[in-house]
């Protein structure tokens, strides 16, 4: 068995990882130490507290019980939170494969530690296995009636998804077929129960994910089956069928389950829009409902390409462009952990009306933005993807390994603070993360190989310190990339390639880029990036200055405020940093900015991570509360709002790096603007 | 029987209301008649057609039964609208009892039909008592061993308070005690079943509204245990005690009949807030929960006095400091119809994340405000009184009297329009708005008569014109009020008293007068209040100038936005005058005002009733969306905002008069505020 088409497979991350080495001593090189040395054992040892580690032995049943009487772990929407498990083990052991895979983390101290609990998991997942292939453990051991009954909210395909990626990365490291057979079992179990004809029942699932892990499994198996049920799920969404009474089919399942037609919780208009199953895909216009099905979704449909890469473009361009937070975070609705049901409308806290940003939400929408990216190169994809990255997803973890956060909201209210947690009931985005940072390199760039042409095309997404090995038809070929990223501008490349061969290199052009310049001279390429060729053995090198920049939000969003950035990073400010004014404007509701506010750069160093701090020297201003009125007359003399001038200066540090120095944890990212 | 004590009693505005006669031809003598002719007519139309007119039958049950099945008639949080329509037909009795109590009303050509229907109702409500005083209809009918099982939700004790309410107000314009007797048997069953003792269940009501009946009640009886046992509802409320396991009323009840100890629904963060159950009212210190609710507690807990009065005072100041909206609305949660938790949190548009304003809220405000008042005079209390009547209230009621709102939300959004429907399935703002328009004499003014010194004191709340009669030991004497208000700042008033008598007379400044002048001189009385002396004959007058206003909001809403007002009304822009802008600037929501923007008065005219439009003739401004990005840099050359200015006017007409000519019915009251 190979993958089945040479130049696709190199250019999924989680198939291309692998050829890219990081250097030890850069920014990449630095954190994925940290996940492959600290954080995979932090959550190793998590997994272990929780049970998920030991769940497919099936005995977890009346632990199980047993909470679920003493009223703690019961969830209030009733699903119970080990339905969660298989995905928590089996994003752990797809980081670890893709870690251990690697070069620069391979020989990690941890290494024999974590290969003995993979092979624990996986023992056990072959033996829980059903003659069938059914595997969904809470099913088996606690509700075996409960079978394939509740697509809609019990995660079977959703945690088949999960443990199908685990296999394949698992095949990839091991070349072992022992847990990949399991899941293609599994898969078959599904294609059997599931699918267009009329002996099928047609349902999908509740949680997308199975769809775009079947189509990763296509591209090792090539079989027609496993393409036409990734293609089935897609299709099959939201579609109303004769042979359901007219309804879609969460509909039809709940009314055989003898239940009321819909979900009438959480307050949404359509509460199928929940689940993205309210219209067919190619019906839907605005991106709805909870973020991270939203986005697992659409990166199956823009993998499947045709029509349904034009579903994922335009819901894509809809929620960057209507619906995502300055951090590159998505979902201002707790309550649905999703979307607004409208354009624009994005509080920042929880006292503003919401603000959710859930770490696995900004992963997926990476995830949607490569598939987007692989498919047609644009600069406004490549910025976001990079934007969400930097910011919103390093975010999810500290500097430490050892905590995480799932909501990341922009400022902090009351009693709150930004402080990460050990972990959470359901604790699906600290595994996300790790396994993120495992396939970065597949992230990083693509390369192509033109063997009649003697022509190695490498397109970068991402500057990074790293190493990618390309195995061209007689020999192999390497491009080096030094870069300053995310801190400073200089980026500089060495390609080395068998006589006779060319290269073409096309490096991003970034929306916050001044001053860009690049040797070779390169001709713009698509919209954000240029192109230049080069020998078999040559250097190029780029440059470009990282301004502080200040980011105004859409005059719509009615957030009429001031956001410091610099390159990809994007700015908060603290009260470690910044006490006195903090304790007089308490989470710095009523600080401002001024749009001419100057700016100073500082070294940092968190936790052996340097990076580049942001004093505002001037141009900070605080709200003069001279009224207690809610509403006050507006005349010559008495302005709508009052500022005074404050006399120290605002530091800011980058988002992601926040809540690892202690103090109270308040925090802002986005201060008023003030006119004078 | 005669009420306890005359003083007191002439001060309520449910007793003291038929002392005063409008003039016909004035701003509420228009209004007044628009209720006693069309509108109570309107609300008996729909009392017929909902079925609650012949509930009292109790023959209602299989009806009930089958719009259940049918799913056209069952609420999502389980409670069966039929539970409320005791509430219904309670204050359309009660307002029909005002109203033909009122020389100005009583003689409308409908009087013979609405007292037929009140006997009707009448008679039904005395045969569907219980033996034992029990008189709910839907627990008699439909649900008998649900009596007295769930006083959180059902609404037992509410409904009994506005029967209650209406049997008073039927008392008194009758002189027959046939409803009142039903309704203390009922007040006696009530005390039977609940109360602080041993031998008694320590429940109250979920709904807050039998409170403050049986204060009124006890007005009239002088009983001592109507007293006690409204000072017991008040004390009971929120309080945990032993004999009910540590816990408080609700949970133990709930508990009781087997349930989950608290409701999990509405997403609050503590769920008792919702009923205002989660502490004591002593130790409440945020206005928390639904509206009206809150606002009916502490309508009882101002009339009670001493520590409820402070906790009244607490409460009311929390909301009309930190979350009222410039309308004079309250509540900007539709989850739980009620107070935002956070304070300052005033969105003004479902697309902004809510809006509620609830028509009752308002009212209920006002009850608050004049029972406060009654207790410490205070500008900003009348301010606020005056501020809810004009706009949240009289708003609730097209201009037809054919159409009424229940929320009130200060901006459309989407397929949104402002236009009011002819009923709801709960209906409880259309009688209420009823009653109050009712009984607003009693919201005008208050006299208090001192016998041995010869002294009438009138203290004015509200500029209208009307006369009072005051009765006096030998003979009675009158003072009559003219007032151009709320349009003209003109008042004069007459007074008339037999020989050796002399008037003081106190009258408000309004925080928006300008120019404010008095003849005779008056004394500063209270904040906010002028007060003079006169002789039994007199005359007096004042002027005021009324500028338009532009109101700013505290800049701890985020709001950063300008209202338009004058005199005690706040402006809104319809599409209806400003079509071109509205139709390029969807819902005025890119639409925008600076700080010094000139204004035109013009005059108007909406169903007979003439009013003061406002042009805004300068300032207007249109955002200029030259990019679509989400988040665009700032810098010299690019503004966060870019405004455009706009060439025609921009055209406010009142708030209480919006979406009564046509037209999309797009609507916004406060336009964001352009710097340049």
């Amino acid at each position: 068995m190979t993958w089945i088409d040479e130049t696709k497979t190199l250019n999924h991350p989680q198939t291309s990882f692998d050829s890219t080495t990081f250097e030890k001593d850069s920014f990449f090189g630095h954190l994925r130490s940290l996940y492959a040395e600290t954080v995979l054992q932090t959550q190793l040892d998590q997994l272990k507290k929780q049970g998920s580690y030991d769940a497919f032995d099936l005995k977890w049943r009346d632990v199980y019980n047993v909470r679920r009487l003493e009223g703690g772990k019961t969830r209030q929407d009733g699903i119970p939170p080990s339905l969660f498990w298989e995905s928590d083990v089996g994003k752990w052991i797809e980081a670890v494969c893709y870690f251990l895979s690697s070069e620069d983390t391979k020989d990690t101290p941890q290494a024999a530690t974590y290969k003995q609990a993979m092979d624990h998991i996986i023992d056990l997942i072959v033996k829980a296995q059903q003659d069938d292939g059914y595997l969904n453990i809470y099913f088996t051991a606690v509700d075996p009636t409960g079978k394939f009954r509740n697509l809609r909210d019990m995660h079977e395909m959703y945690n088949a998804g999960h443990l199908l990626e685990a296999s394949l990365a698992h095949y990839r490291y091991s070349g072992s077929r022992k847990f990949l057979d399991v899941m293609i079992k599994n898969v078959d179990c599904f294609i059997n129960h599931f699918g267009p004809n009329k002996d099928q029942k047609h349902g999908y699932p509740g949680h997308p994910e199975l769809e775009l892990a079947i189509l990763r499994l296509y591209a090792l198996t090539g079989e027609k089956k496993h393409l036409d049920f990734g293609t089935y799920l897609l299709e099959a969404r939201g579609v109303k069928r004769e042979d359901q009474g007219g309804m879609s089919y969460f509909e039809y399942e709940g009314r055989e389950r003898g239940l009321e037609p819909l979900p009438t919780t959480m307050d949404l208009k359509c509460p199928e829009t929940y689940n993205q199953s309210h219209a067919s895909l190619h019906e839907q216009d605005t991106i709805l409902g909870h973020s991270v099905r939203a986005f697992y979704l659409i990166t199956a449909a823009a993998d499947l390409g045709g029509k349904f890469y034009d579903d994922a473009h335009r819901l894509w361009t809809d929620a960057v462009d209507r619906k995502m937070y300055v951090t590159g975070g998505f979902g201002s609705e707790p309550r649905w952990e999703g979307f607004s049901e409208f354009p624009y409308h994005l509080p920042v806290s929880i006292k503003e009306g919401g603000c959710y940003a859930e770490t696995c939400a900004s992963i997926a929408a990476m995830m949607t933005s490569e598939r987007l990216l692989y498919r047609n190169l644009s600069g406004k994809v490549r910025d976001t993807m990079e934007l969400c990255l930097y910011n919103a997803v390093l975010g999810g973890g500290d500097l430490q390994g050892k905590a995480f956060s799932y909501e990341n909201r922009l400022a902090t209210w009351g009693d709150e603070s930004a402080k990460r947690a050990d972990w959470f009931e359901v604790c699906c985005c600290p595994p996300n993360l790790s396994r993120t940072l495992g396939m970065l390199g597949g992230y990083t760039w693509r390369a192509d190989v033109d063997s009649s042409a003697k022509k190695i095309s490498v397109i970068v997404y991402l500057y990074m310190s790293c190493t990618r090995v390309i195995d061209l038809p007689n020999g192999r070929a390497t491009i080096k990339m030094q870069s300053g990223m995310p801190w400073k501008g200089e980026t500089s490349w060495e390609m080395d390639a068998p006589e006779g061969w060319t290269w073409e290199i096309t490096v991003p052009k970034p929306n916050y880029a001044a001053n860009f310049q690049i040797k070779p001279a390169g001709q713009a390429g698509p919209e954000g990036f240029l192109t230049f060729s080069a020998g078999h053995s040559s250097r190029a090198s780029s440059t470009m200055d990282l301004p502080v920049r200040v980011l105004a939000s859409h005059p719509l969003t009615g957030q009429d405020t001031l956001t410091v950035s610099r390159g990809p990073i994007v700015y908060i400010a603290e009260d470690f940093d910044n006490d006195k004014i903090e304790a007089s404007h308490s989470h710095f509701e009523g600080v401002g900015l001024t749009e001419d506010a100057k700016f100073e750069t500082r070294e940092l160093d968190i936790q052996g991570q340097s990076m580049v701090a942001i004093a505002a020297t001037s141009g900070v201003r605080a709200l003069v509360d001279d009224s207690d009125e809610l509403y006050r007359e507006v005349n010559g003399s008495t302005p709508a709002r009052k500022w005074k001038s404050v006399d120290s200066e605002l530091v800011y540090v980058p988002w992601f790096a926040r809540a690892n120095r202690g103090g109270r944890g308040h925090v802002r990212v986005s201060m008023k603007r003030a006119c004078e």
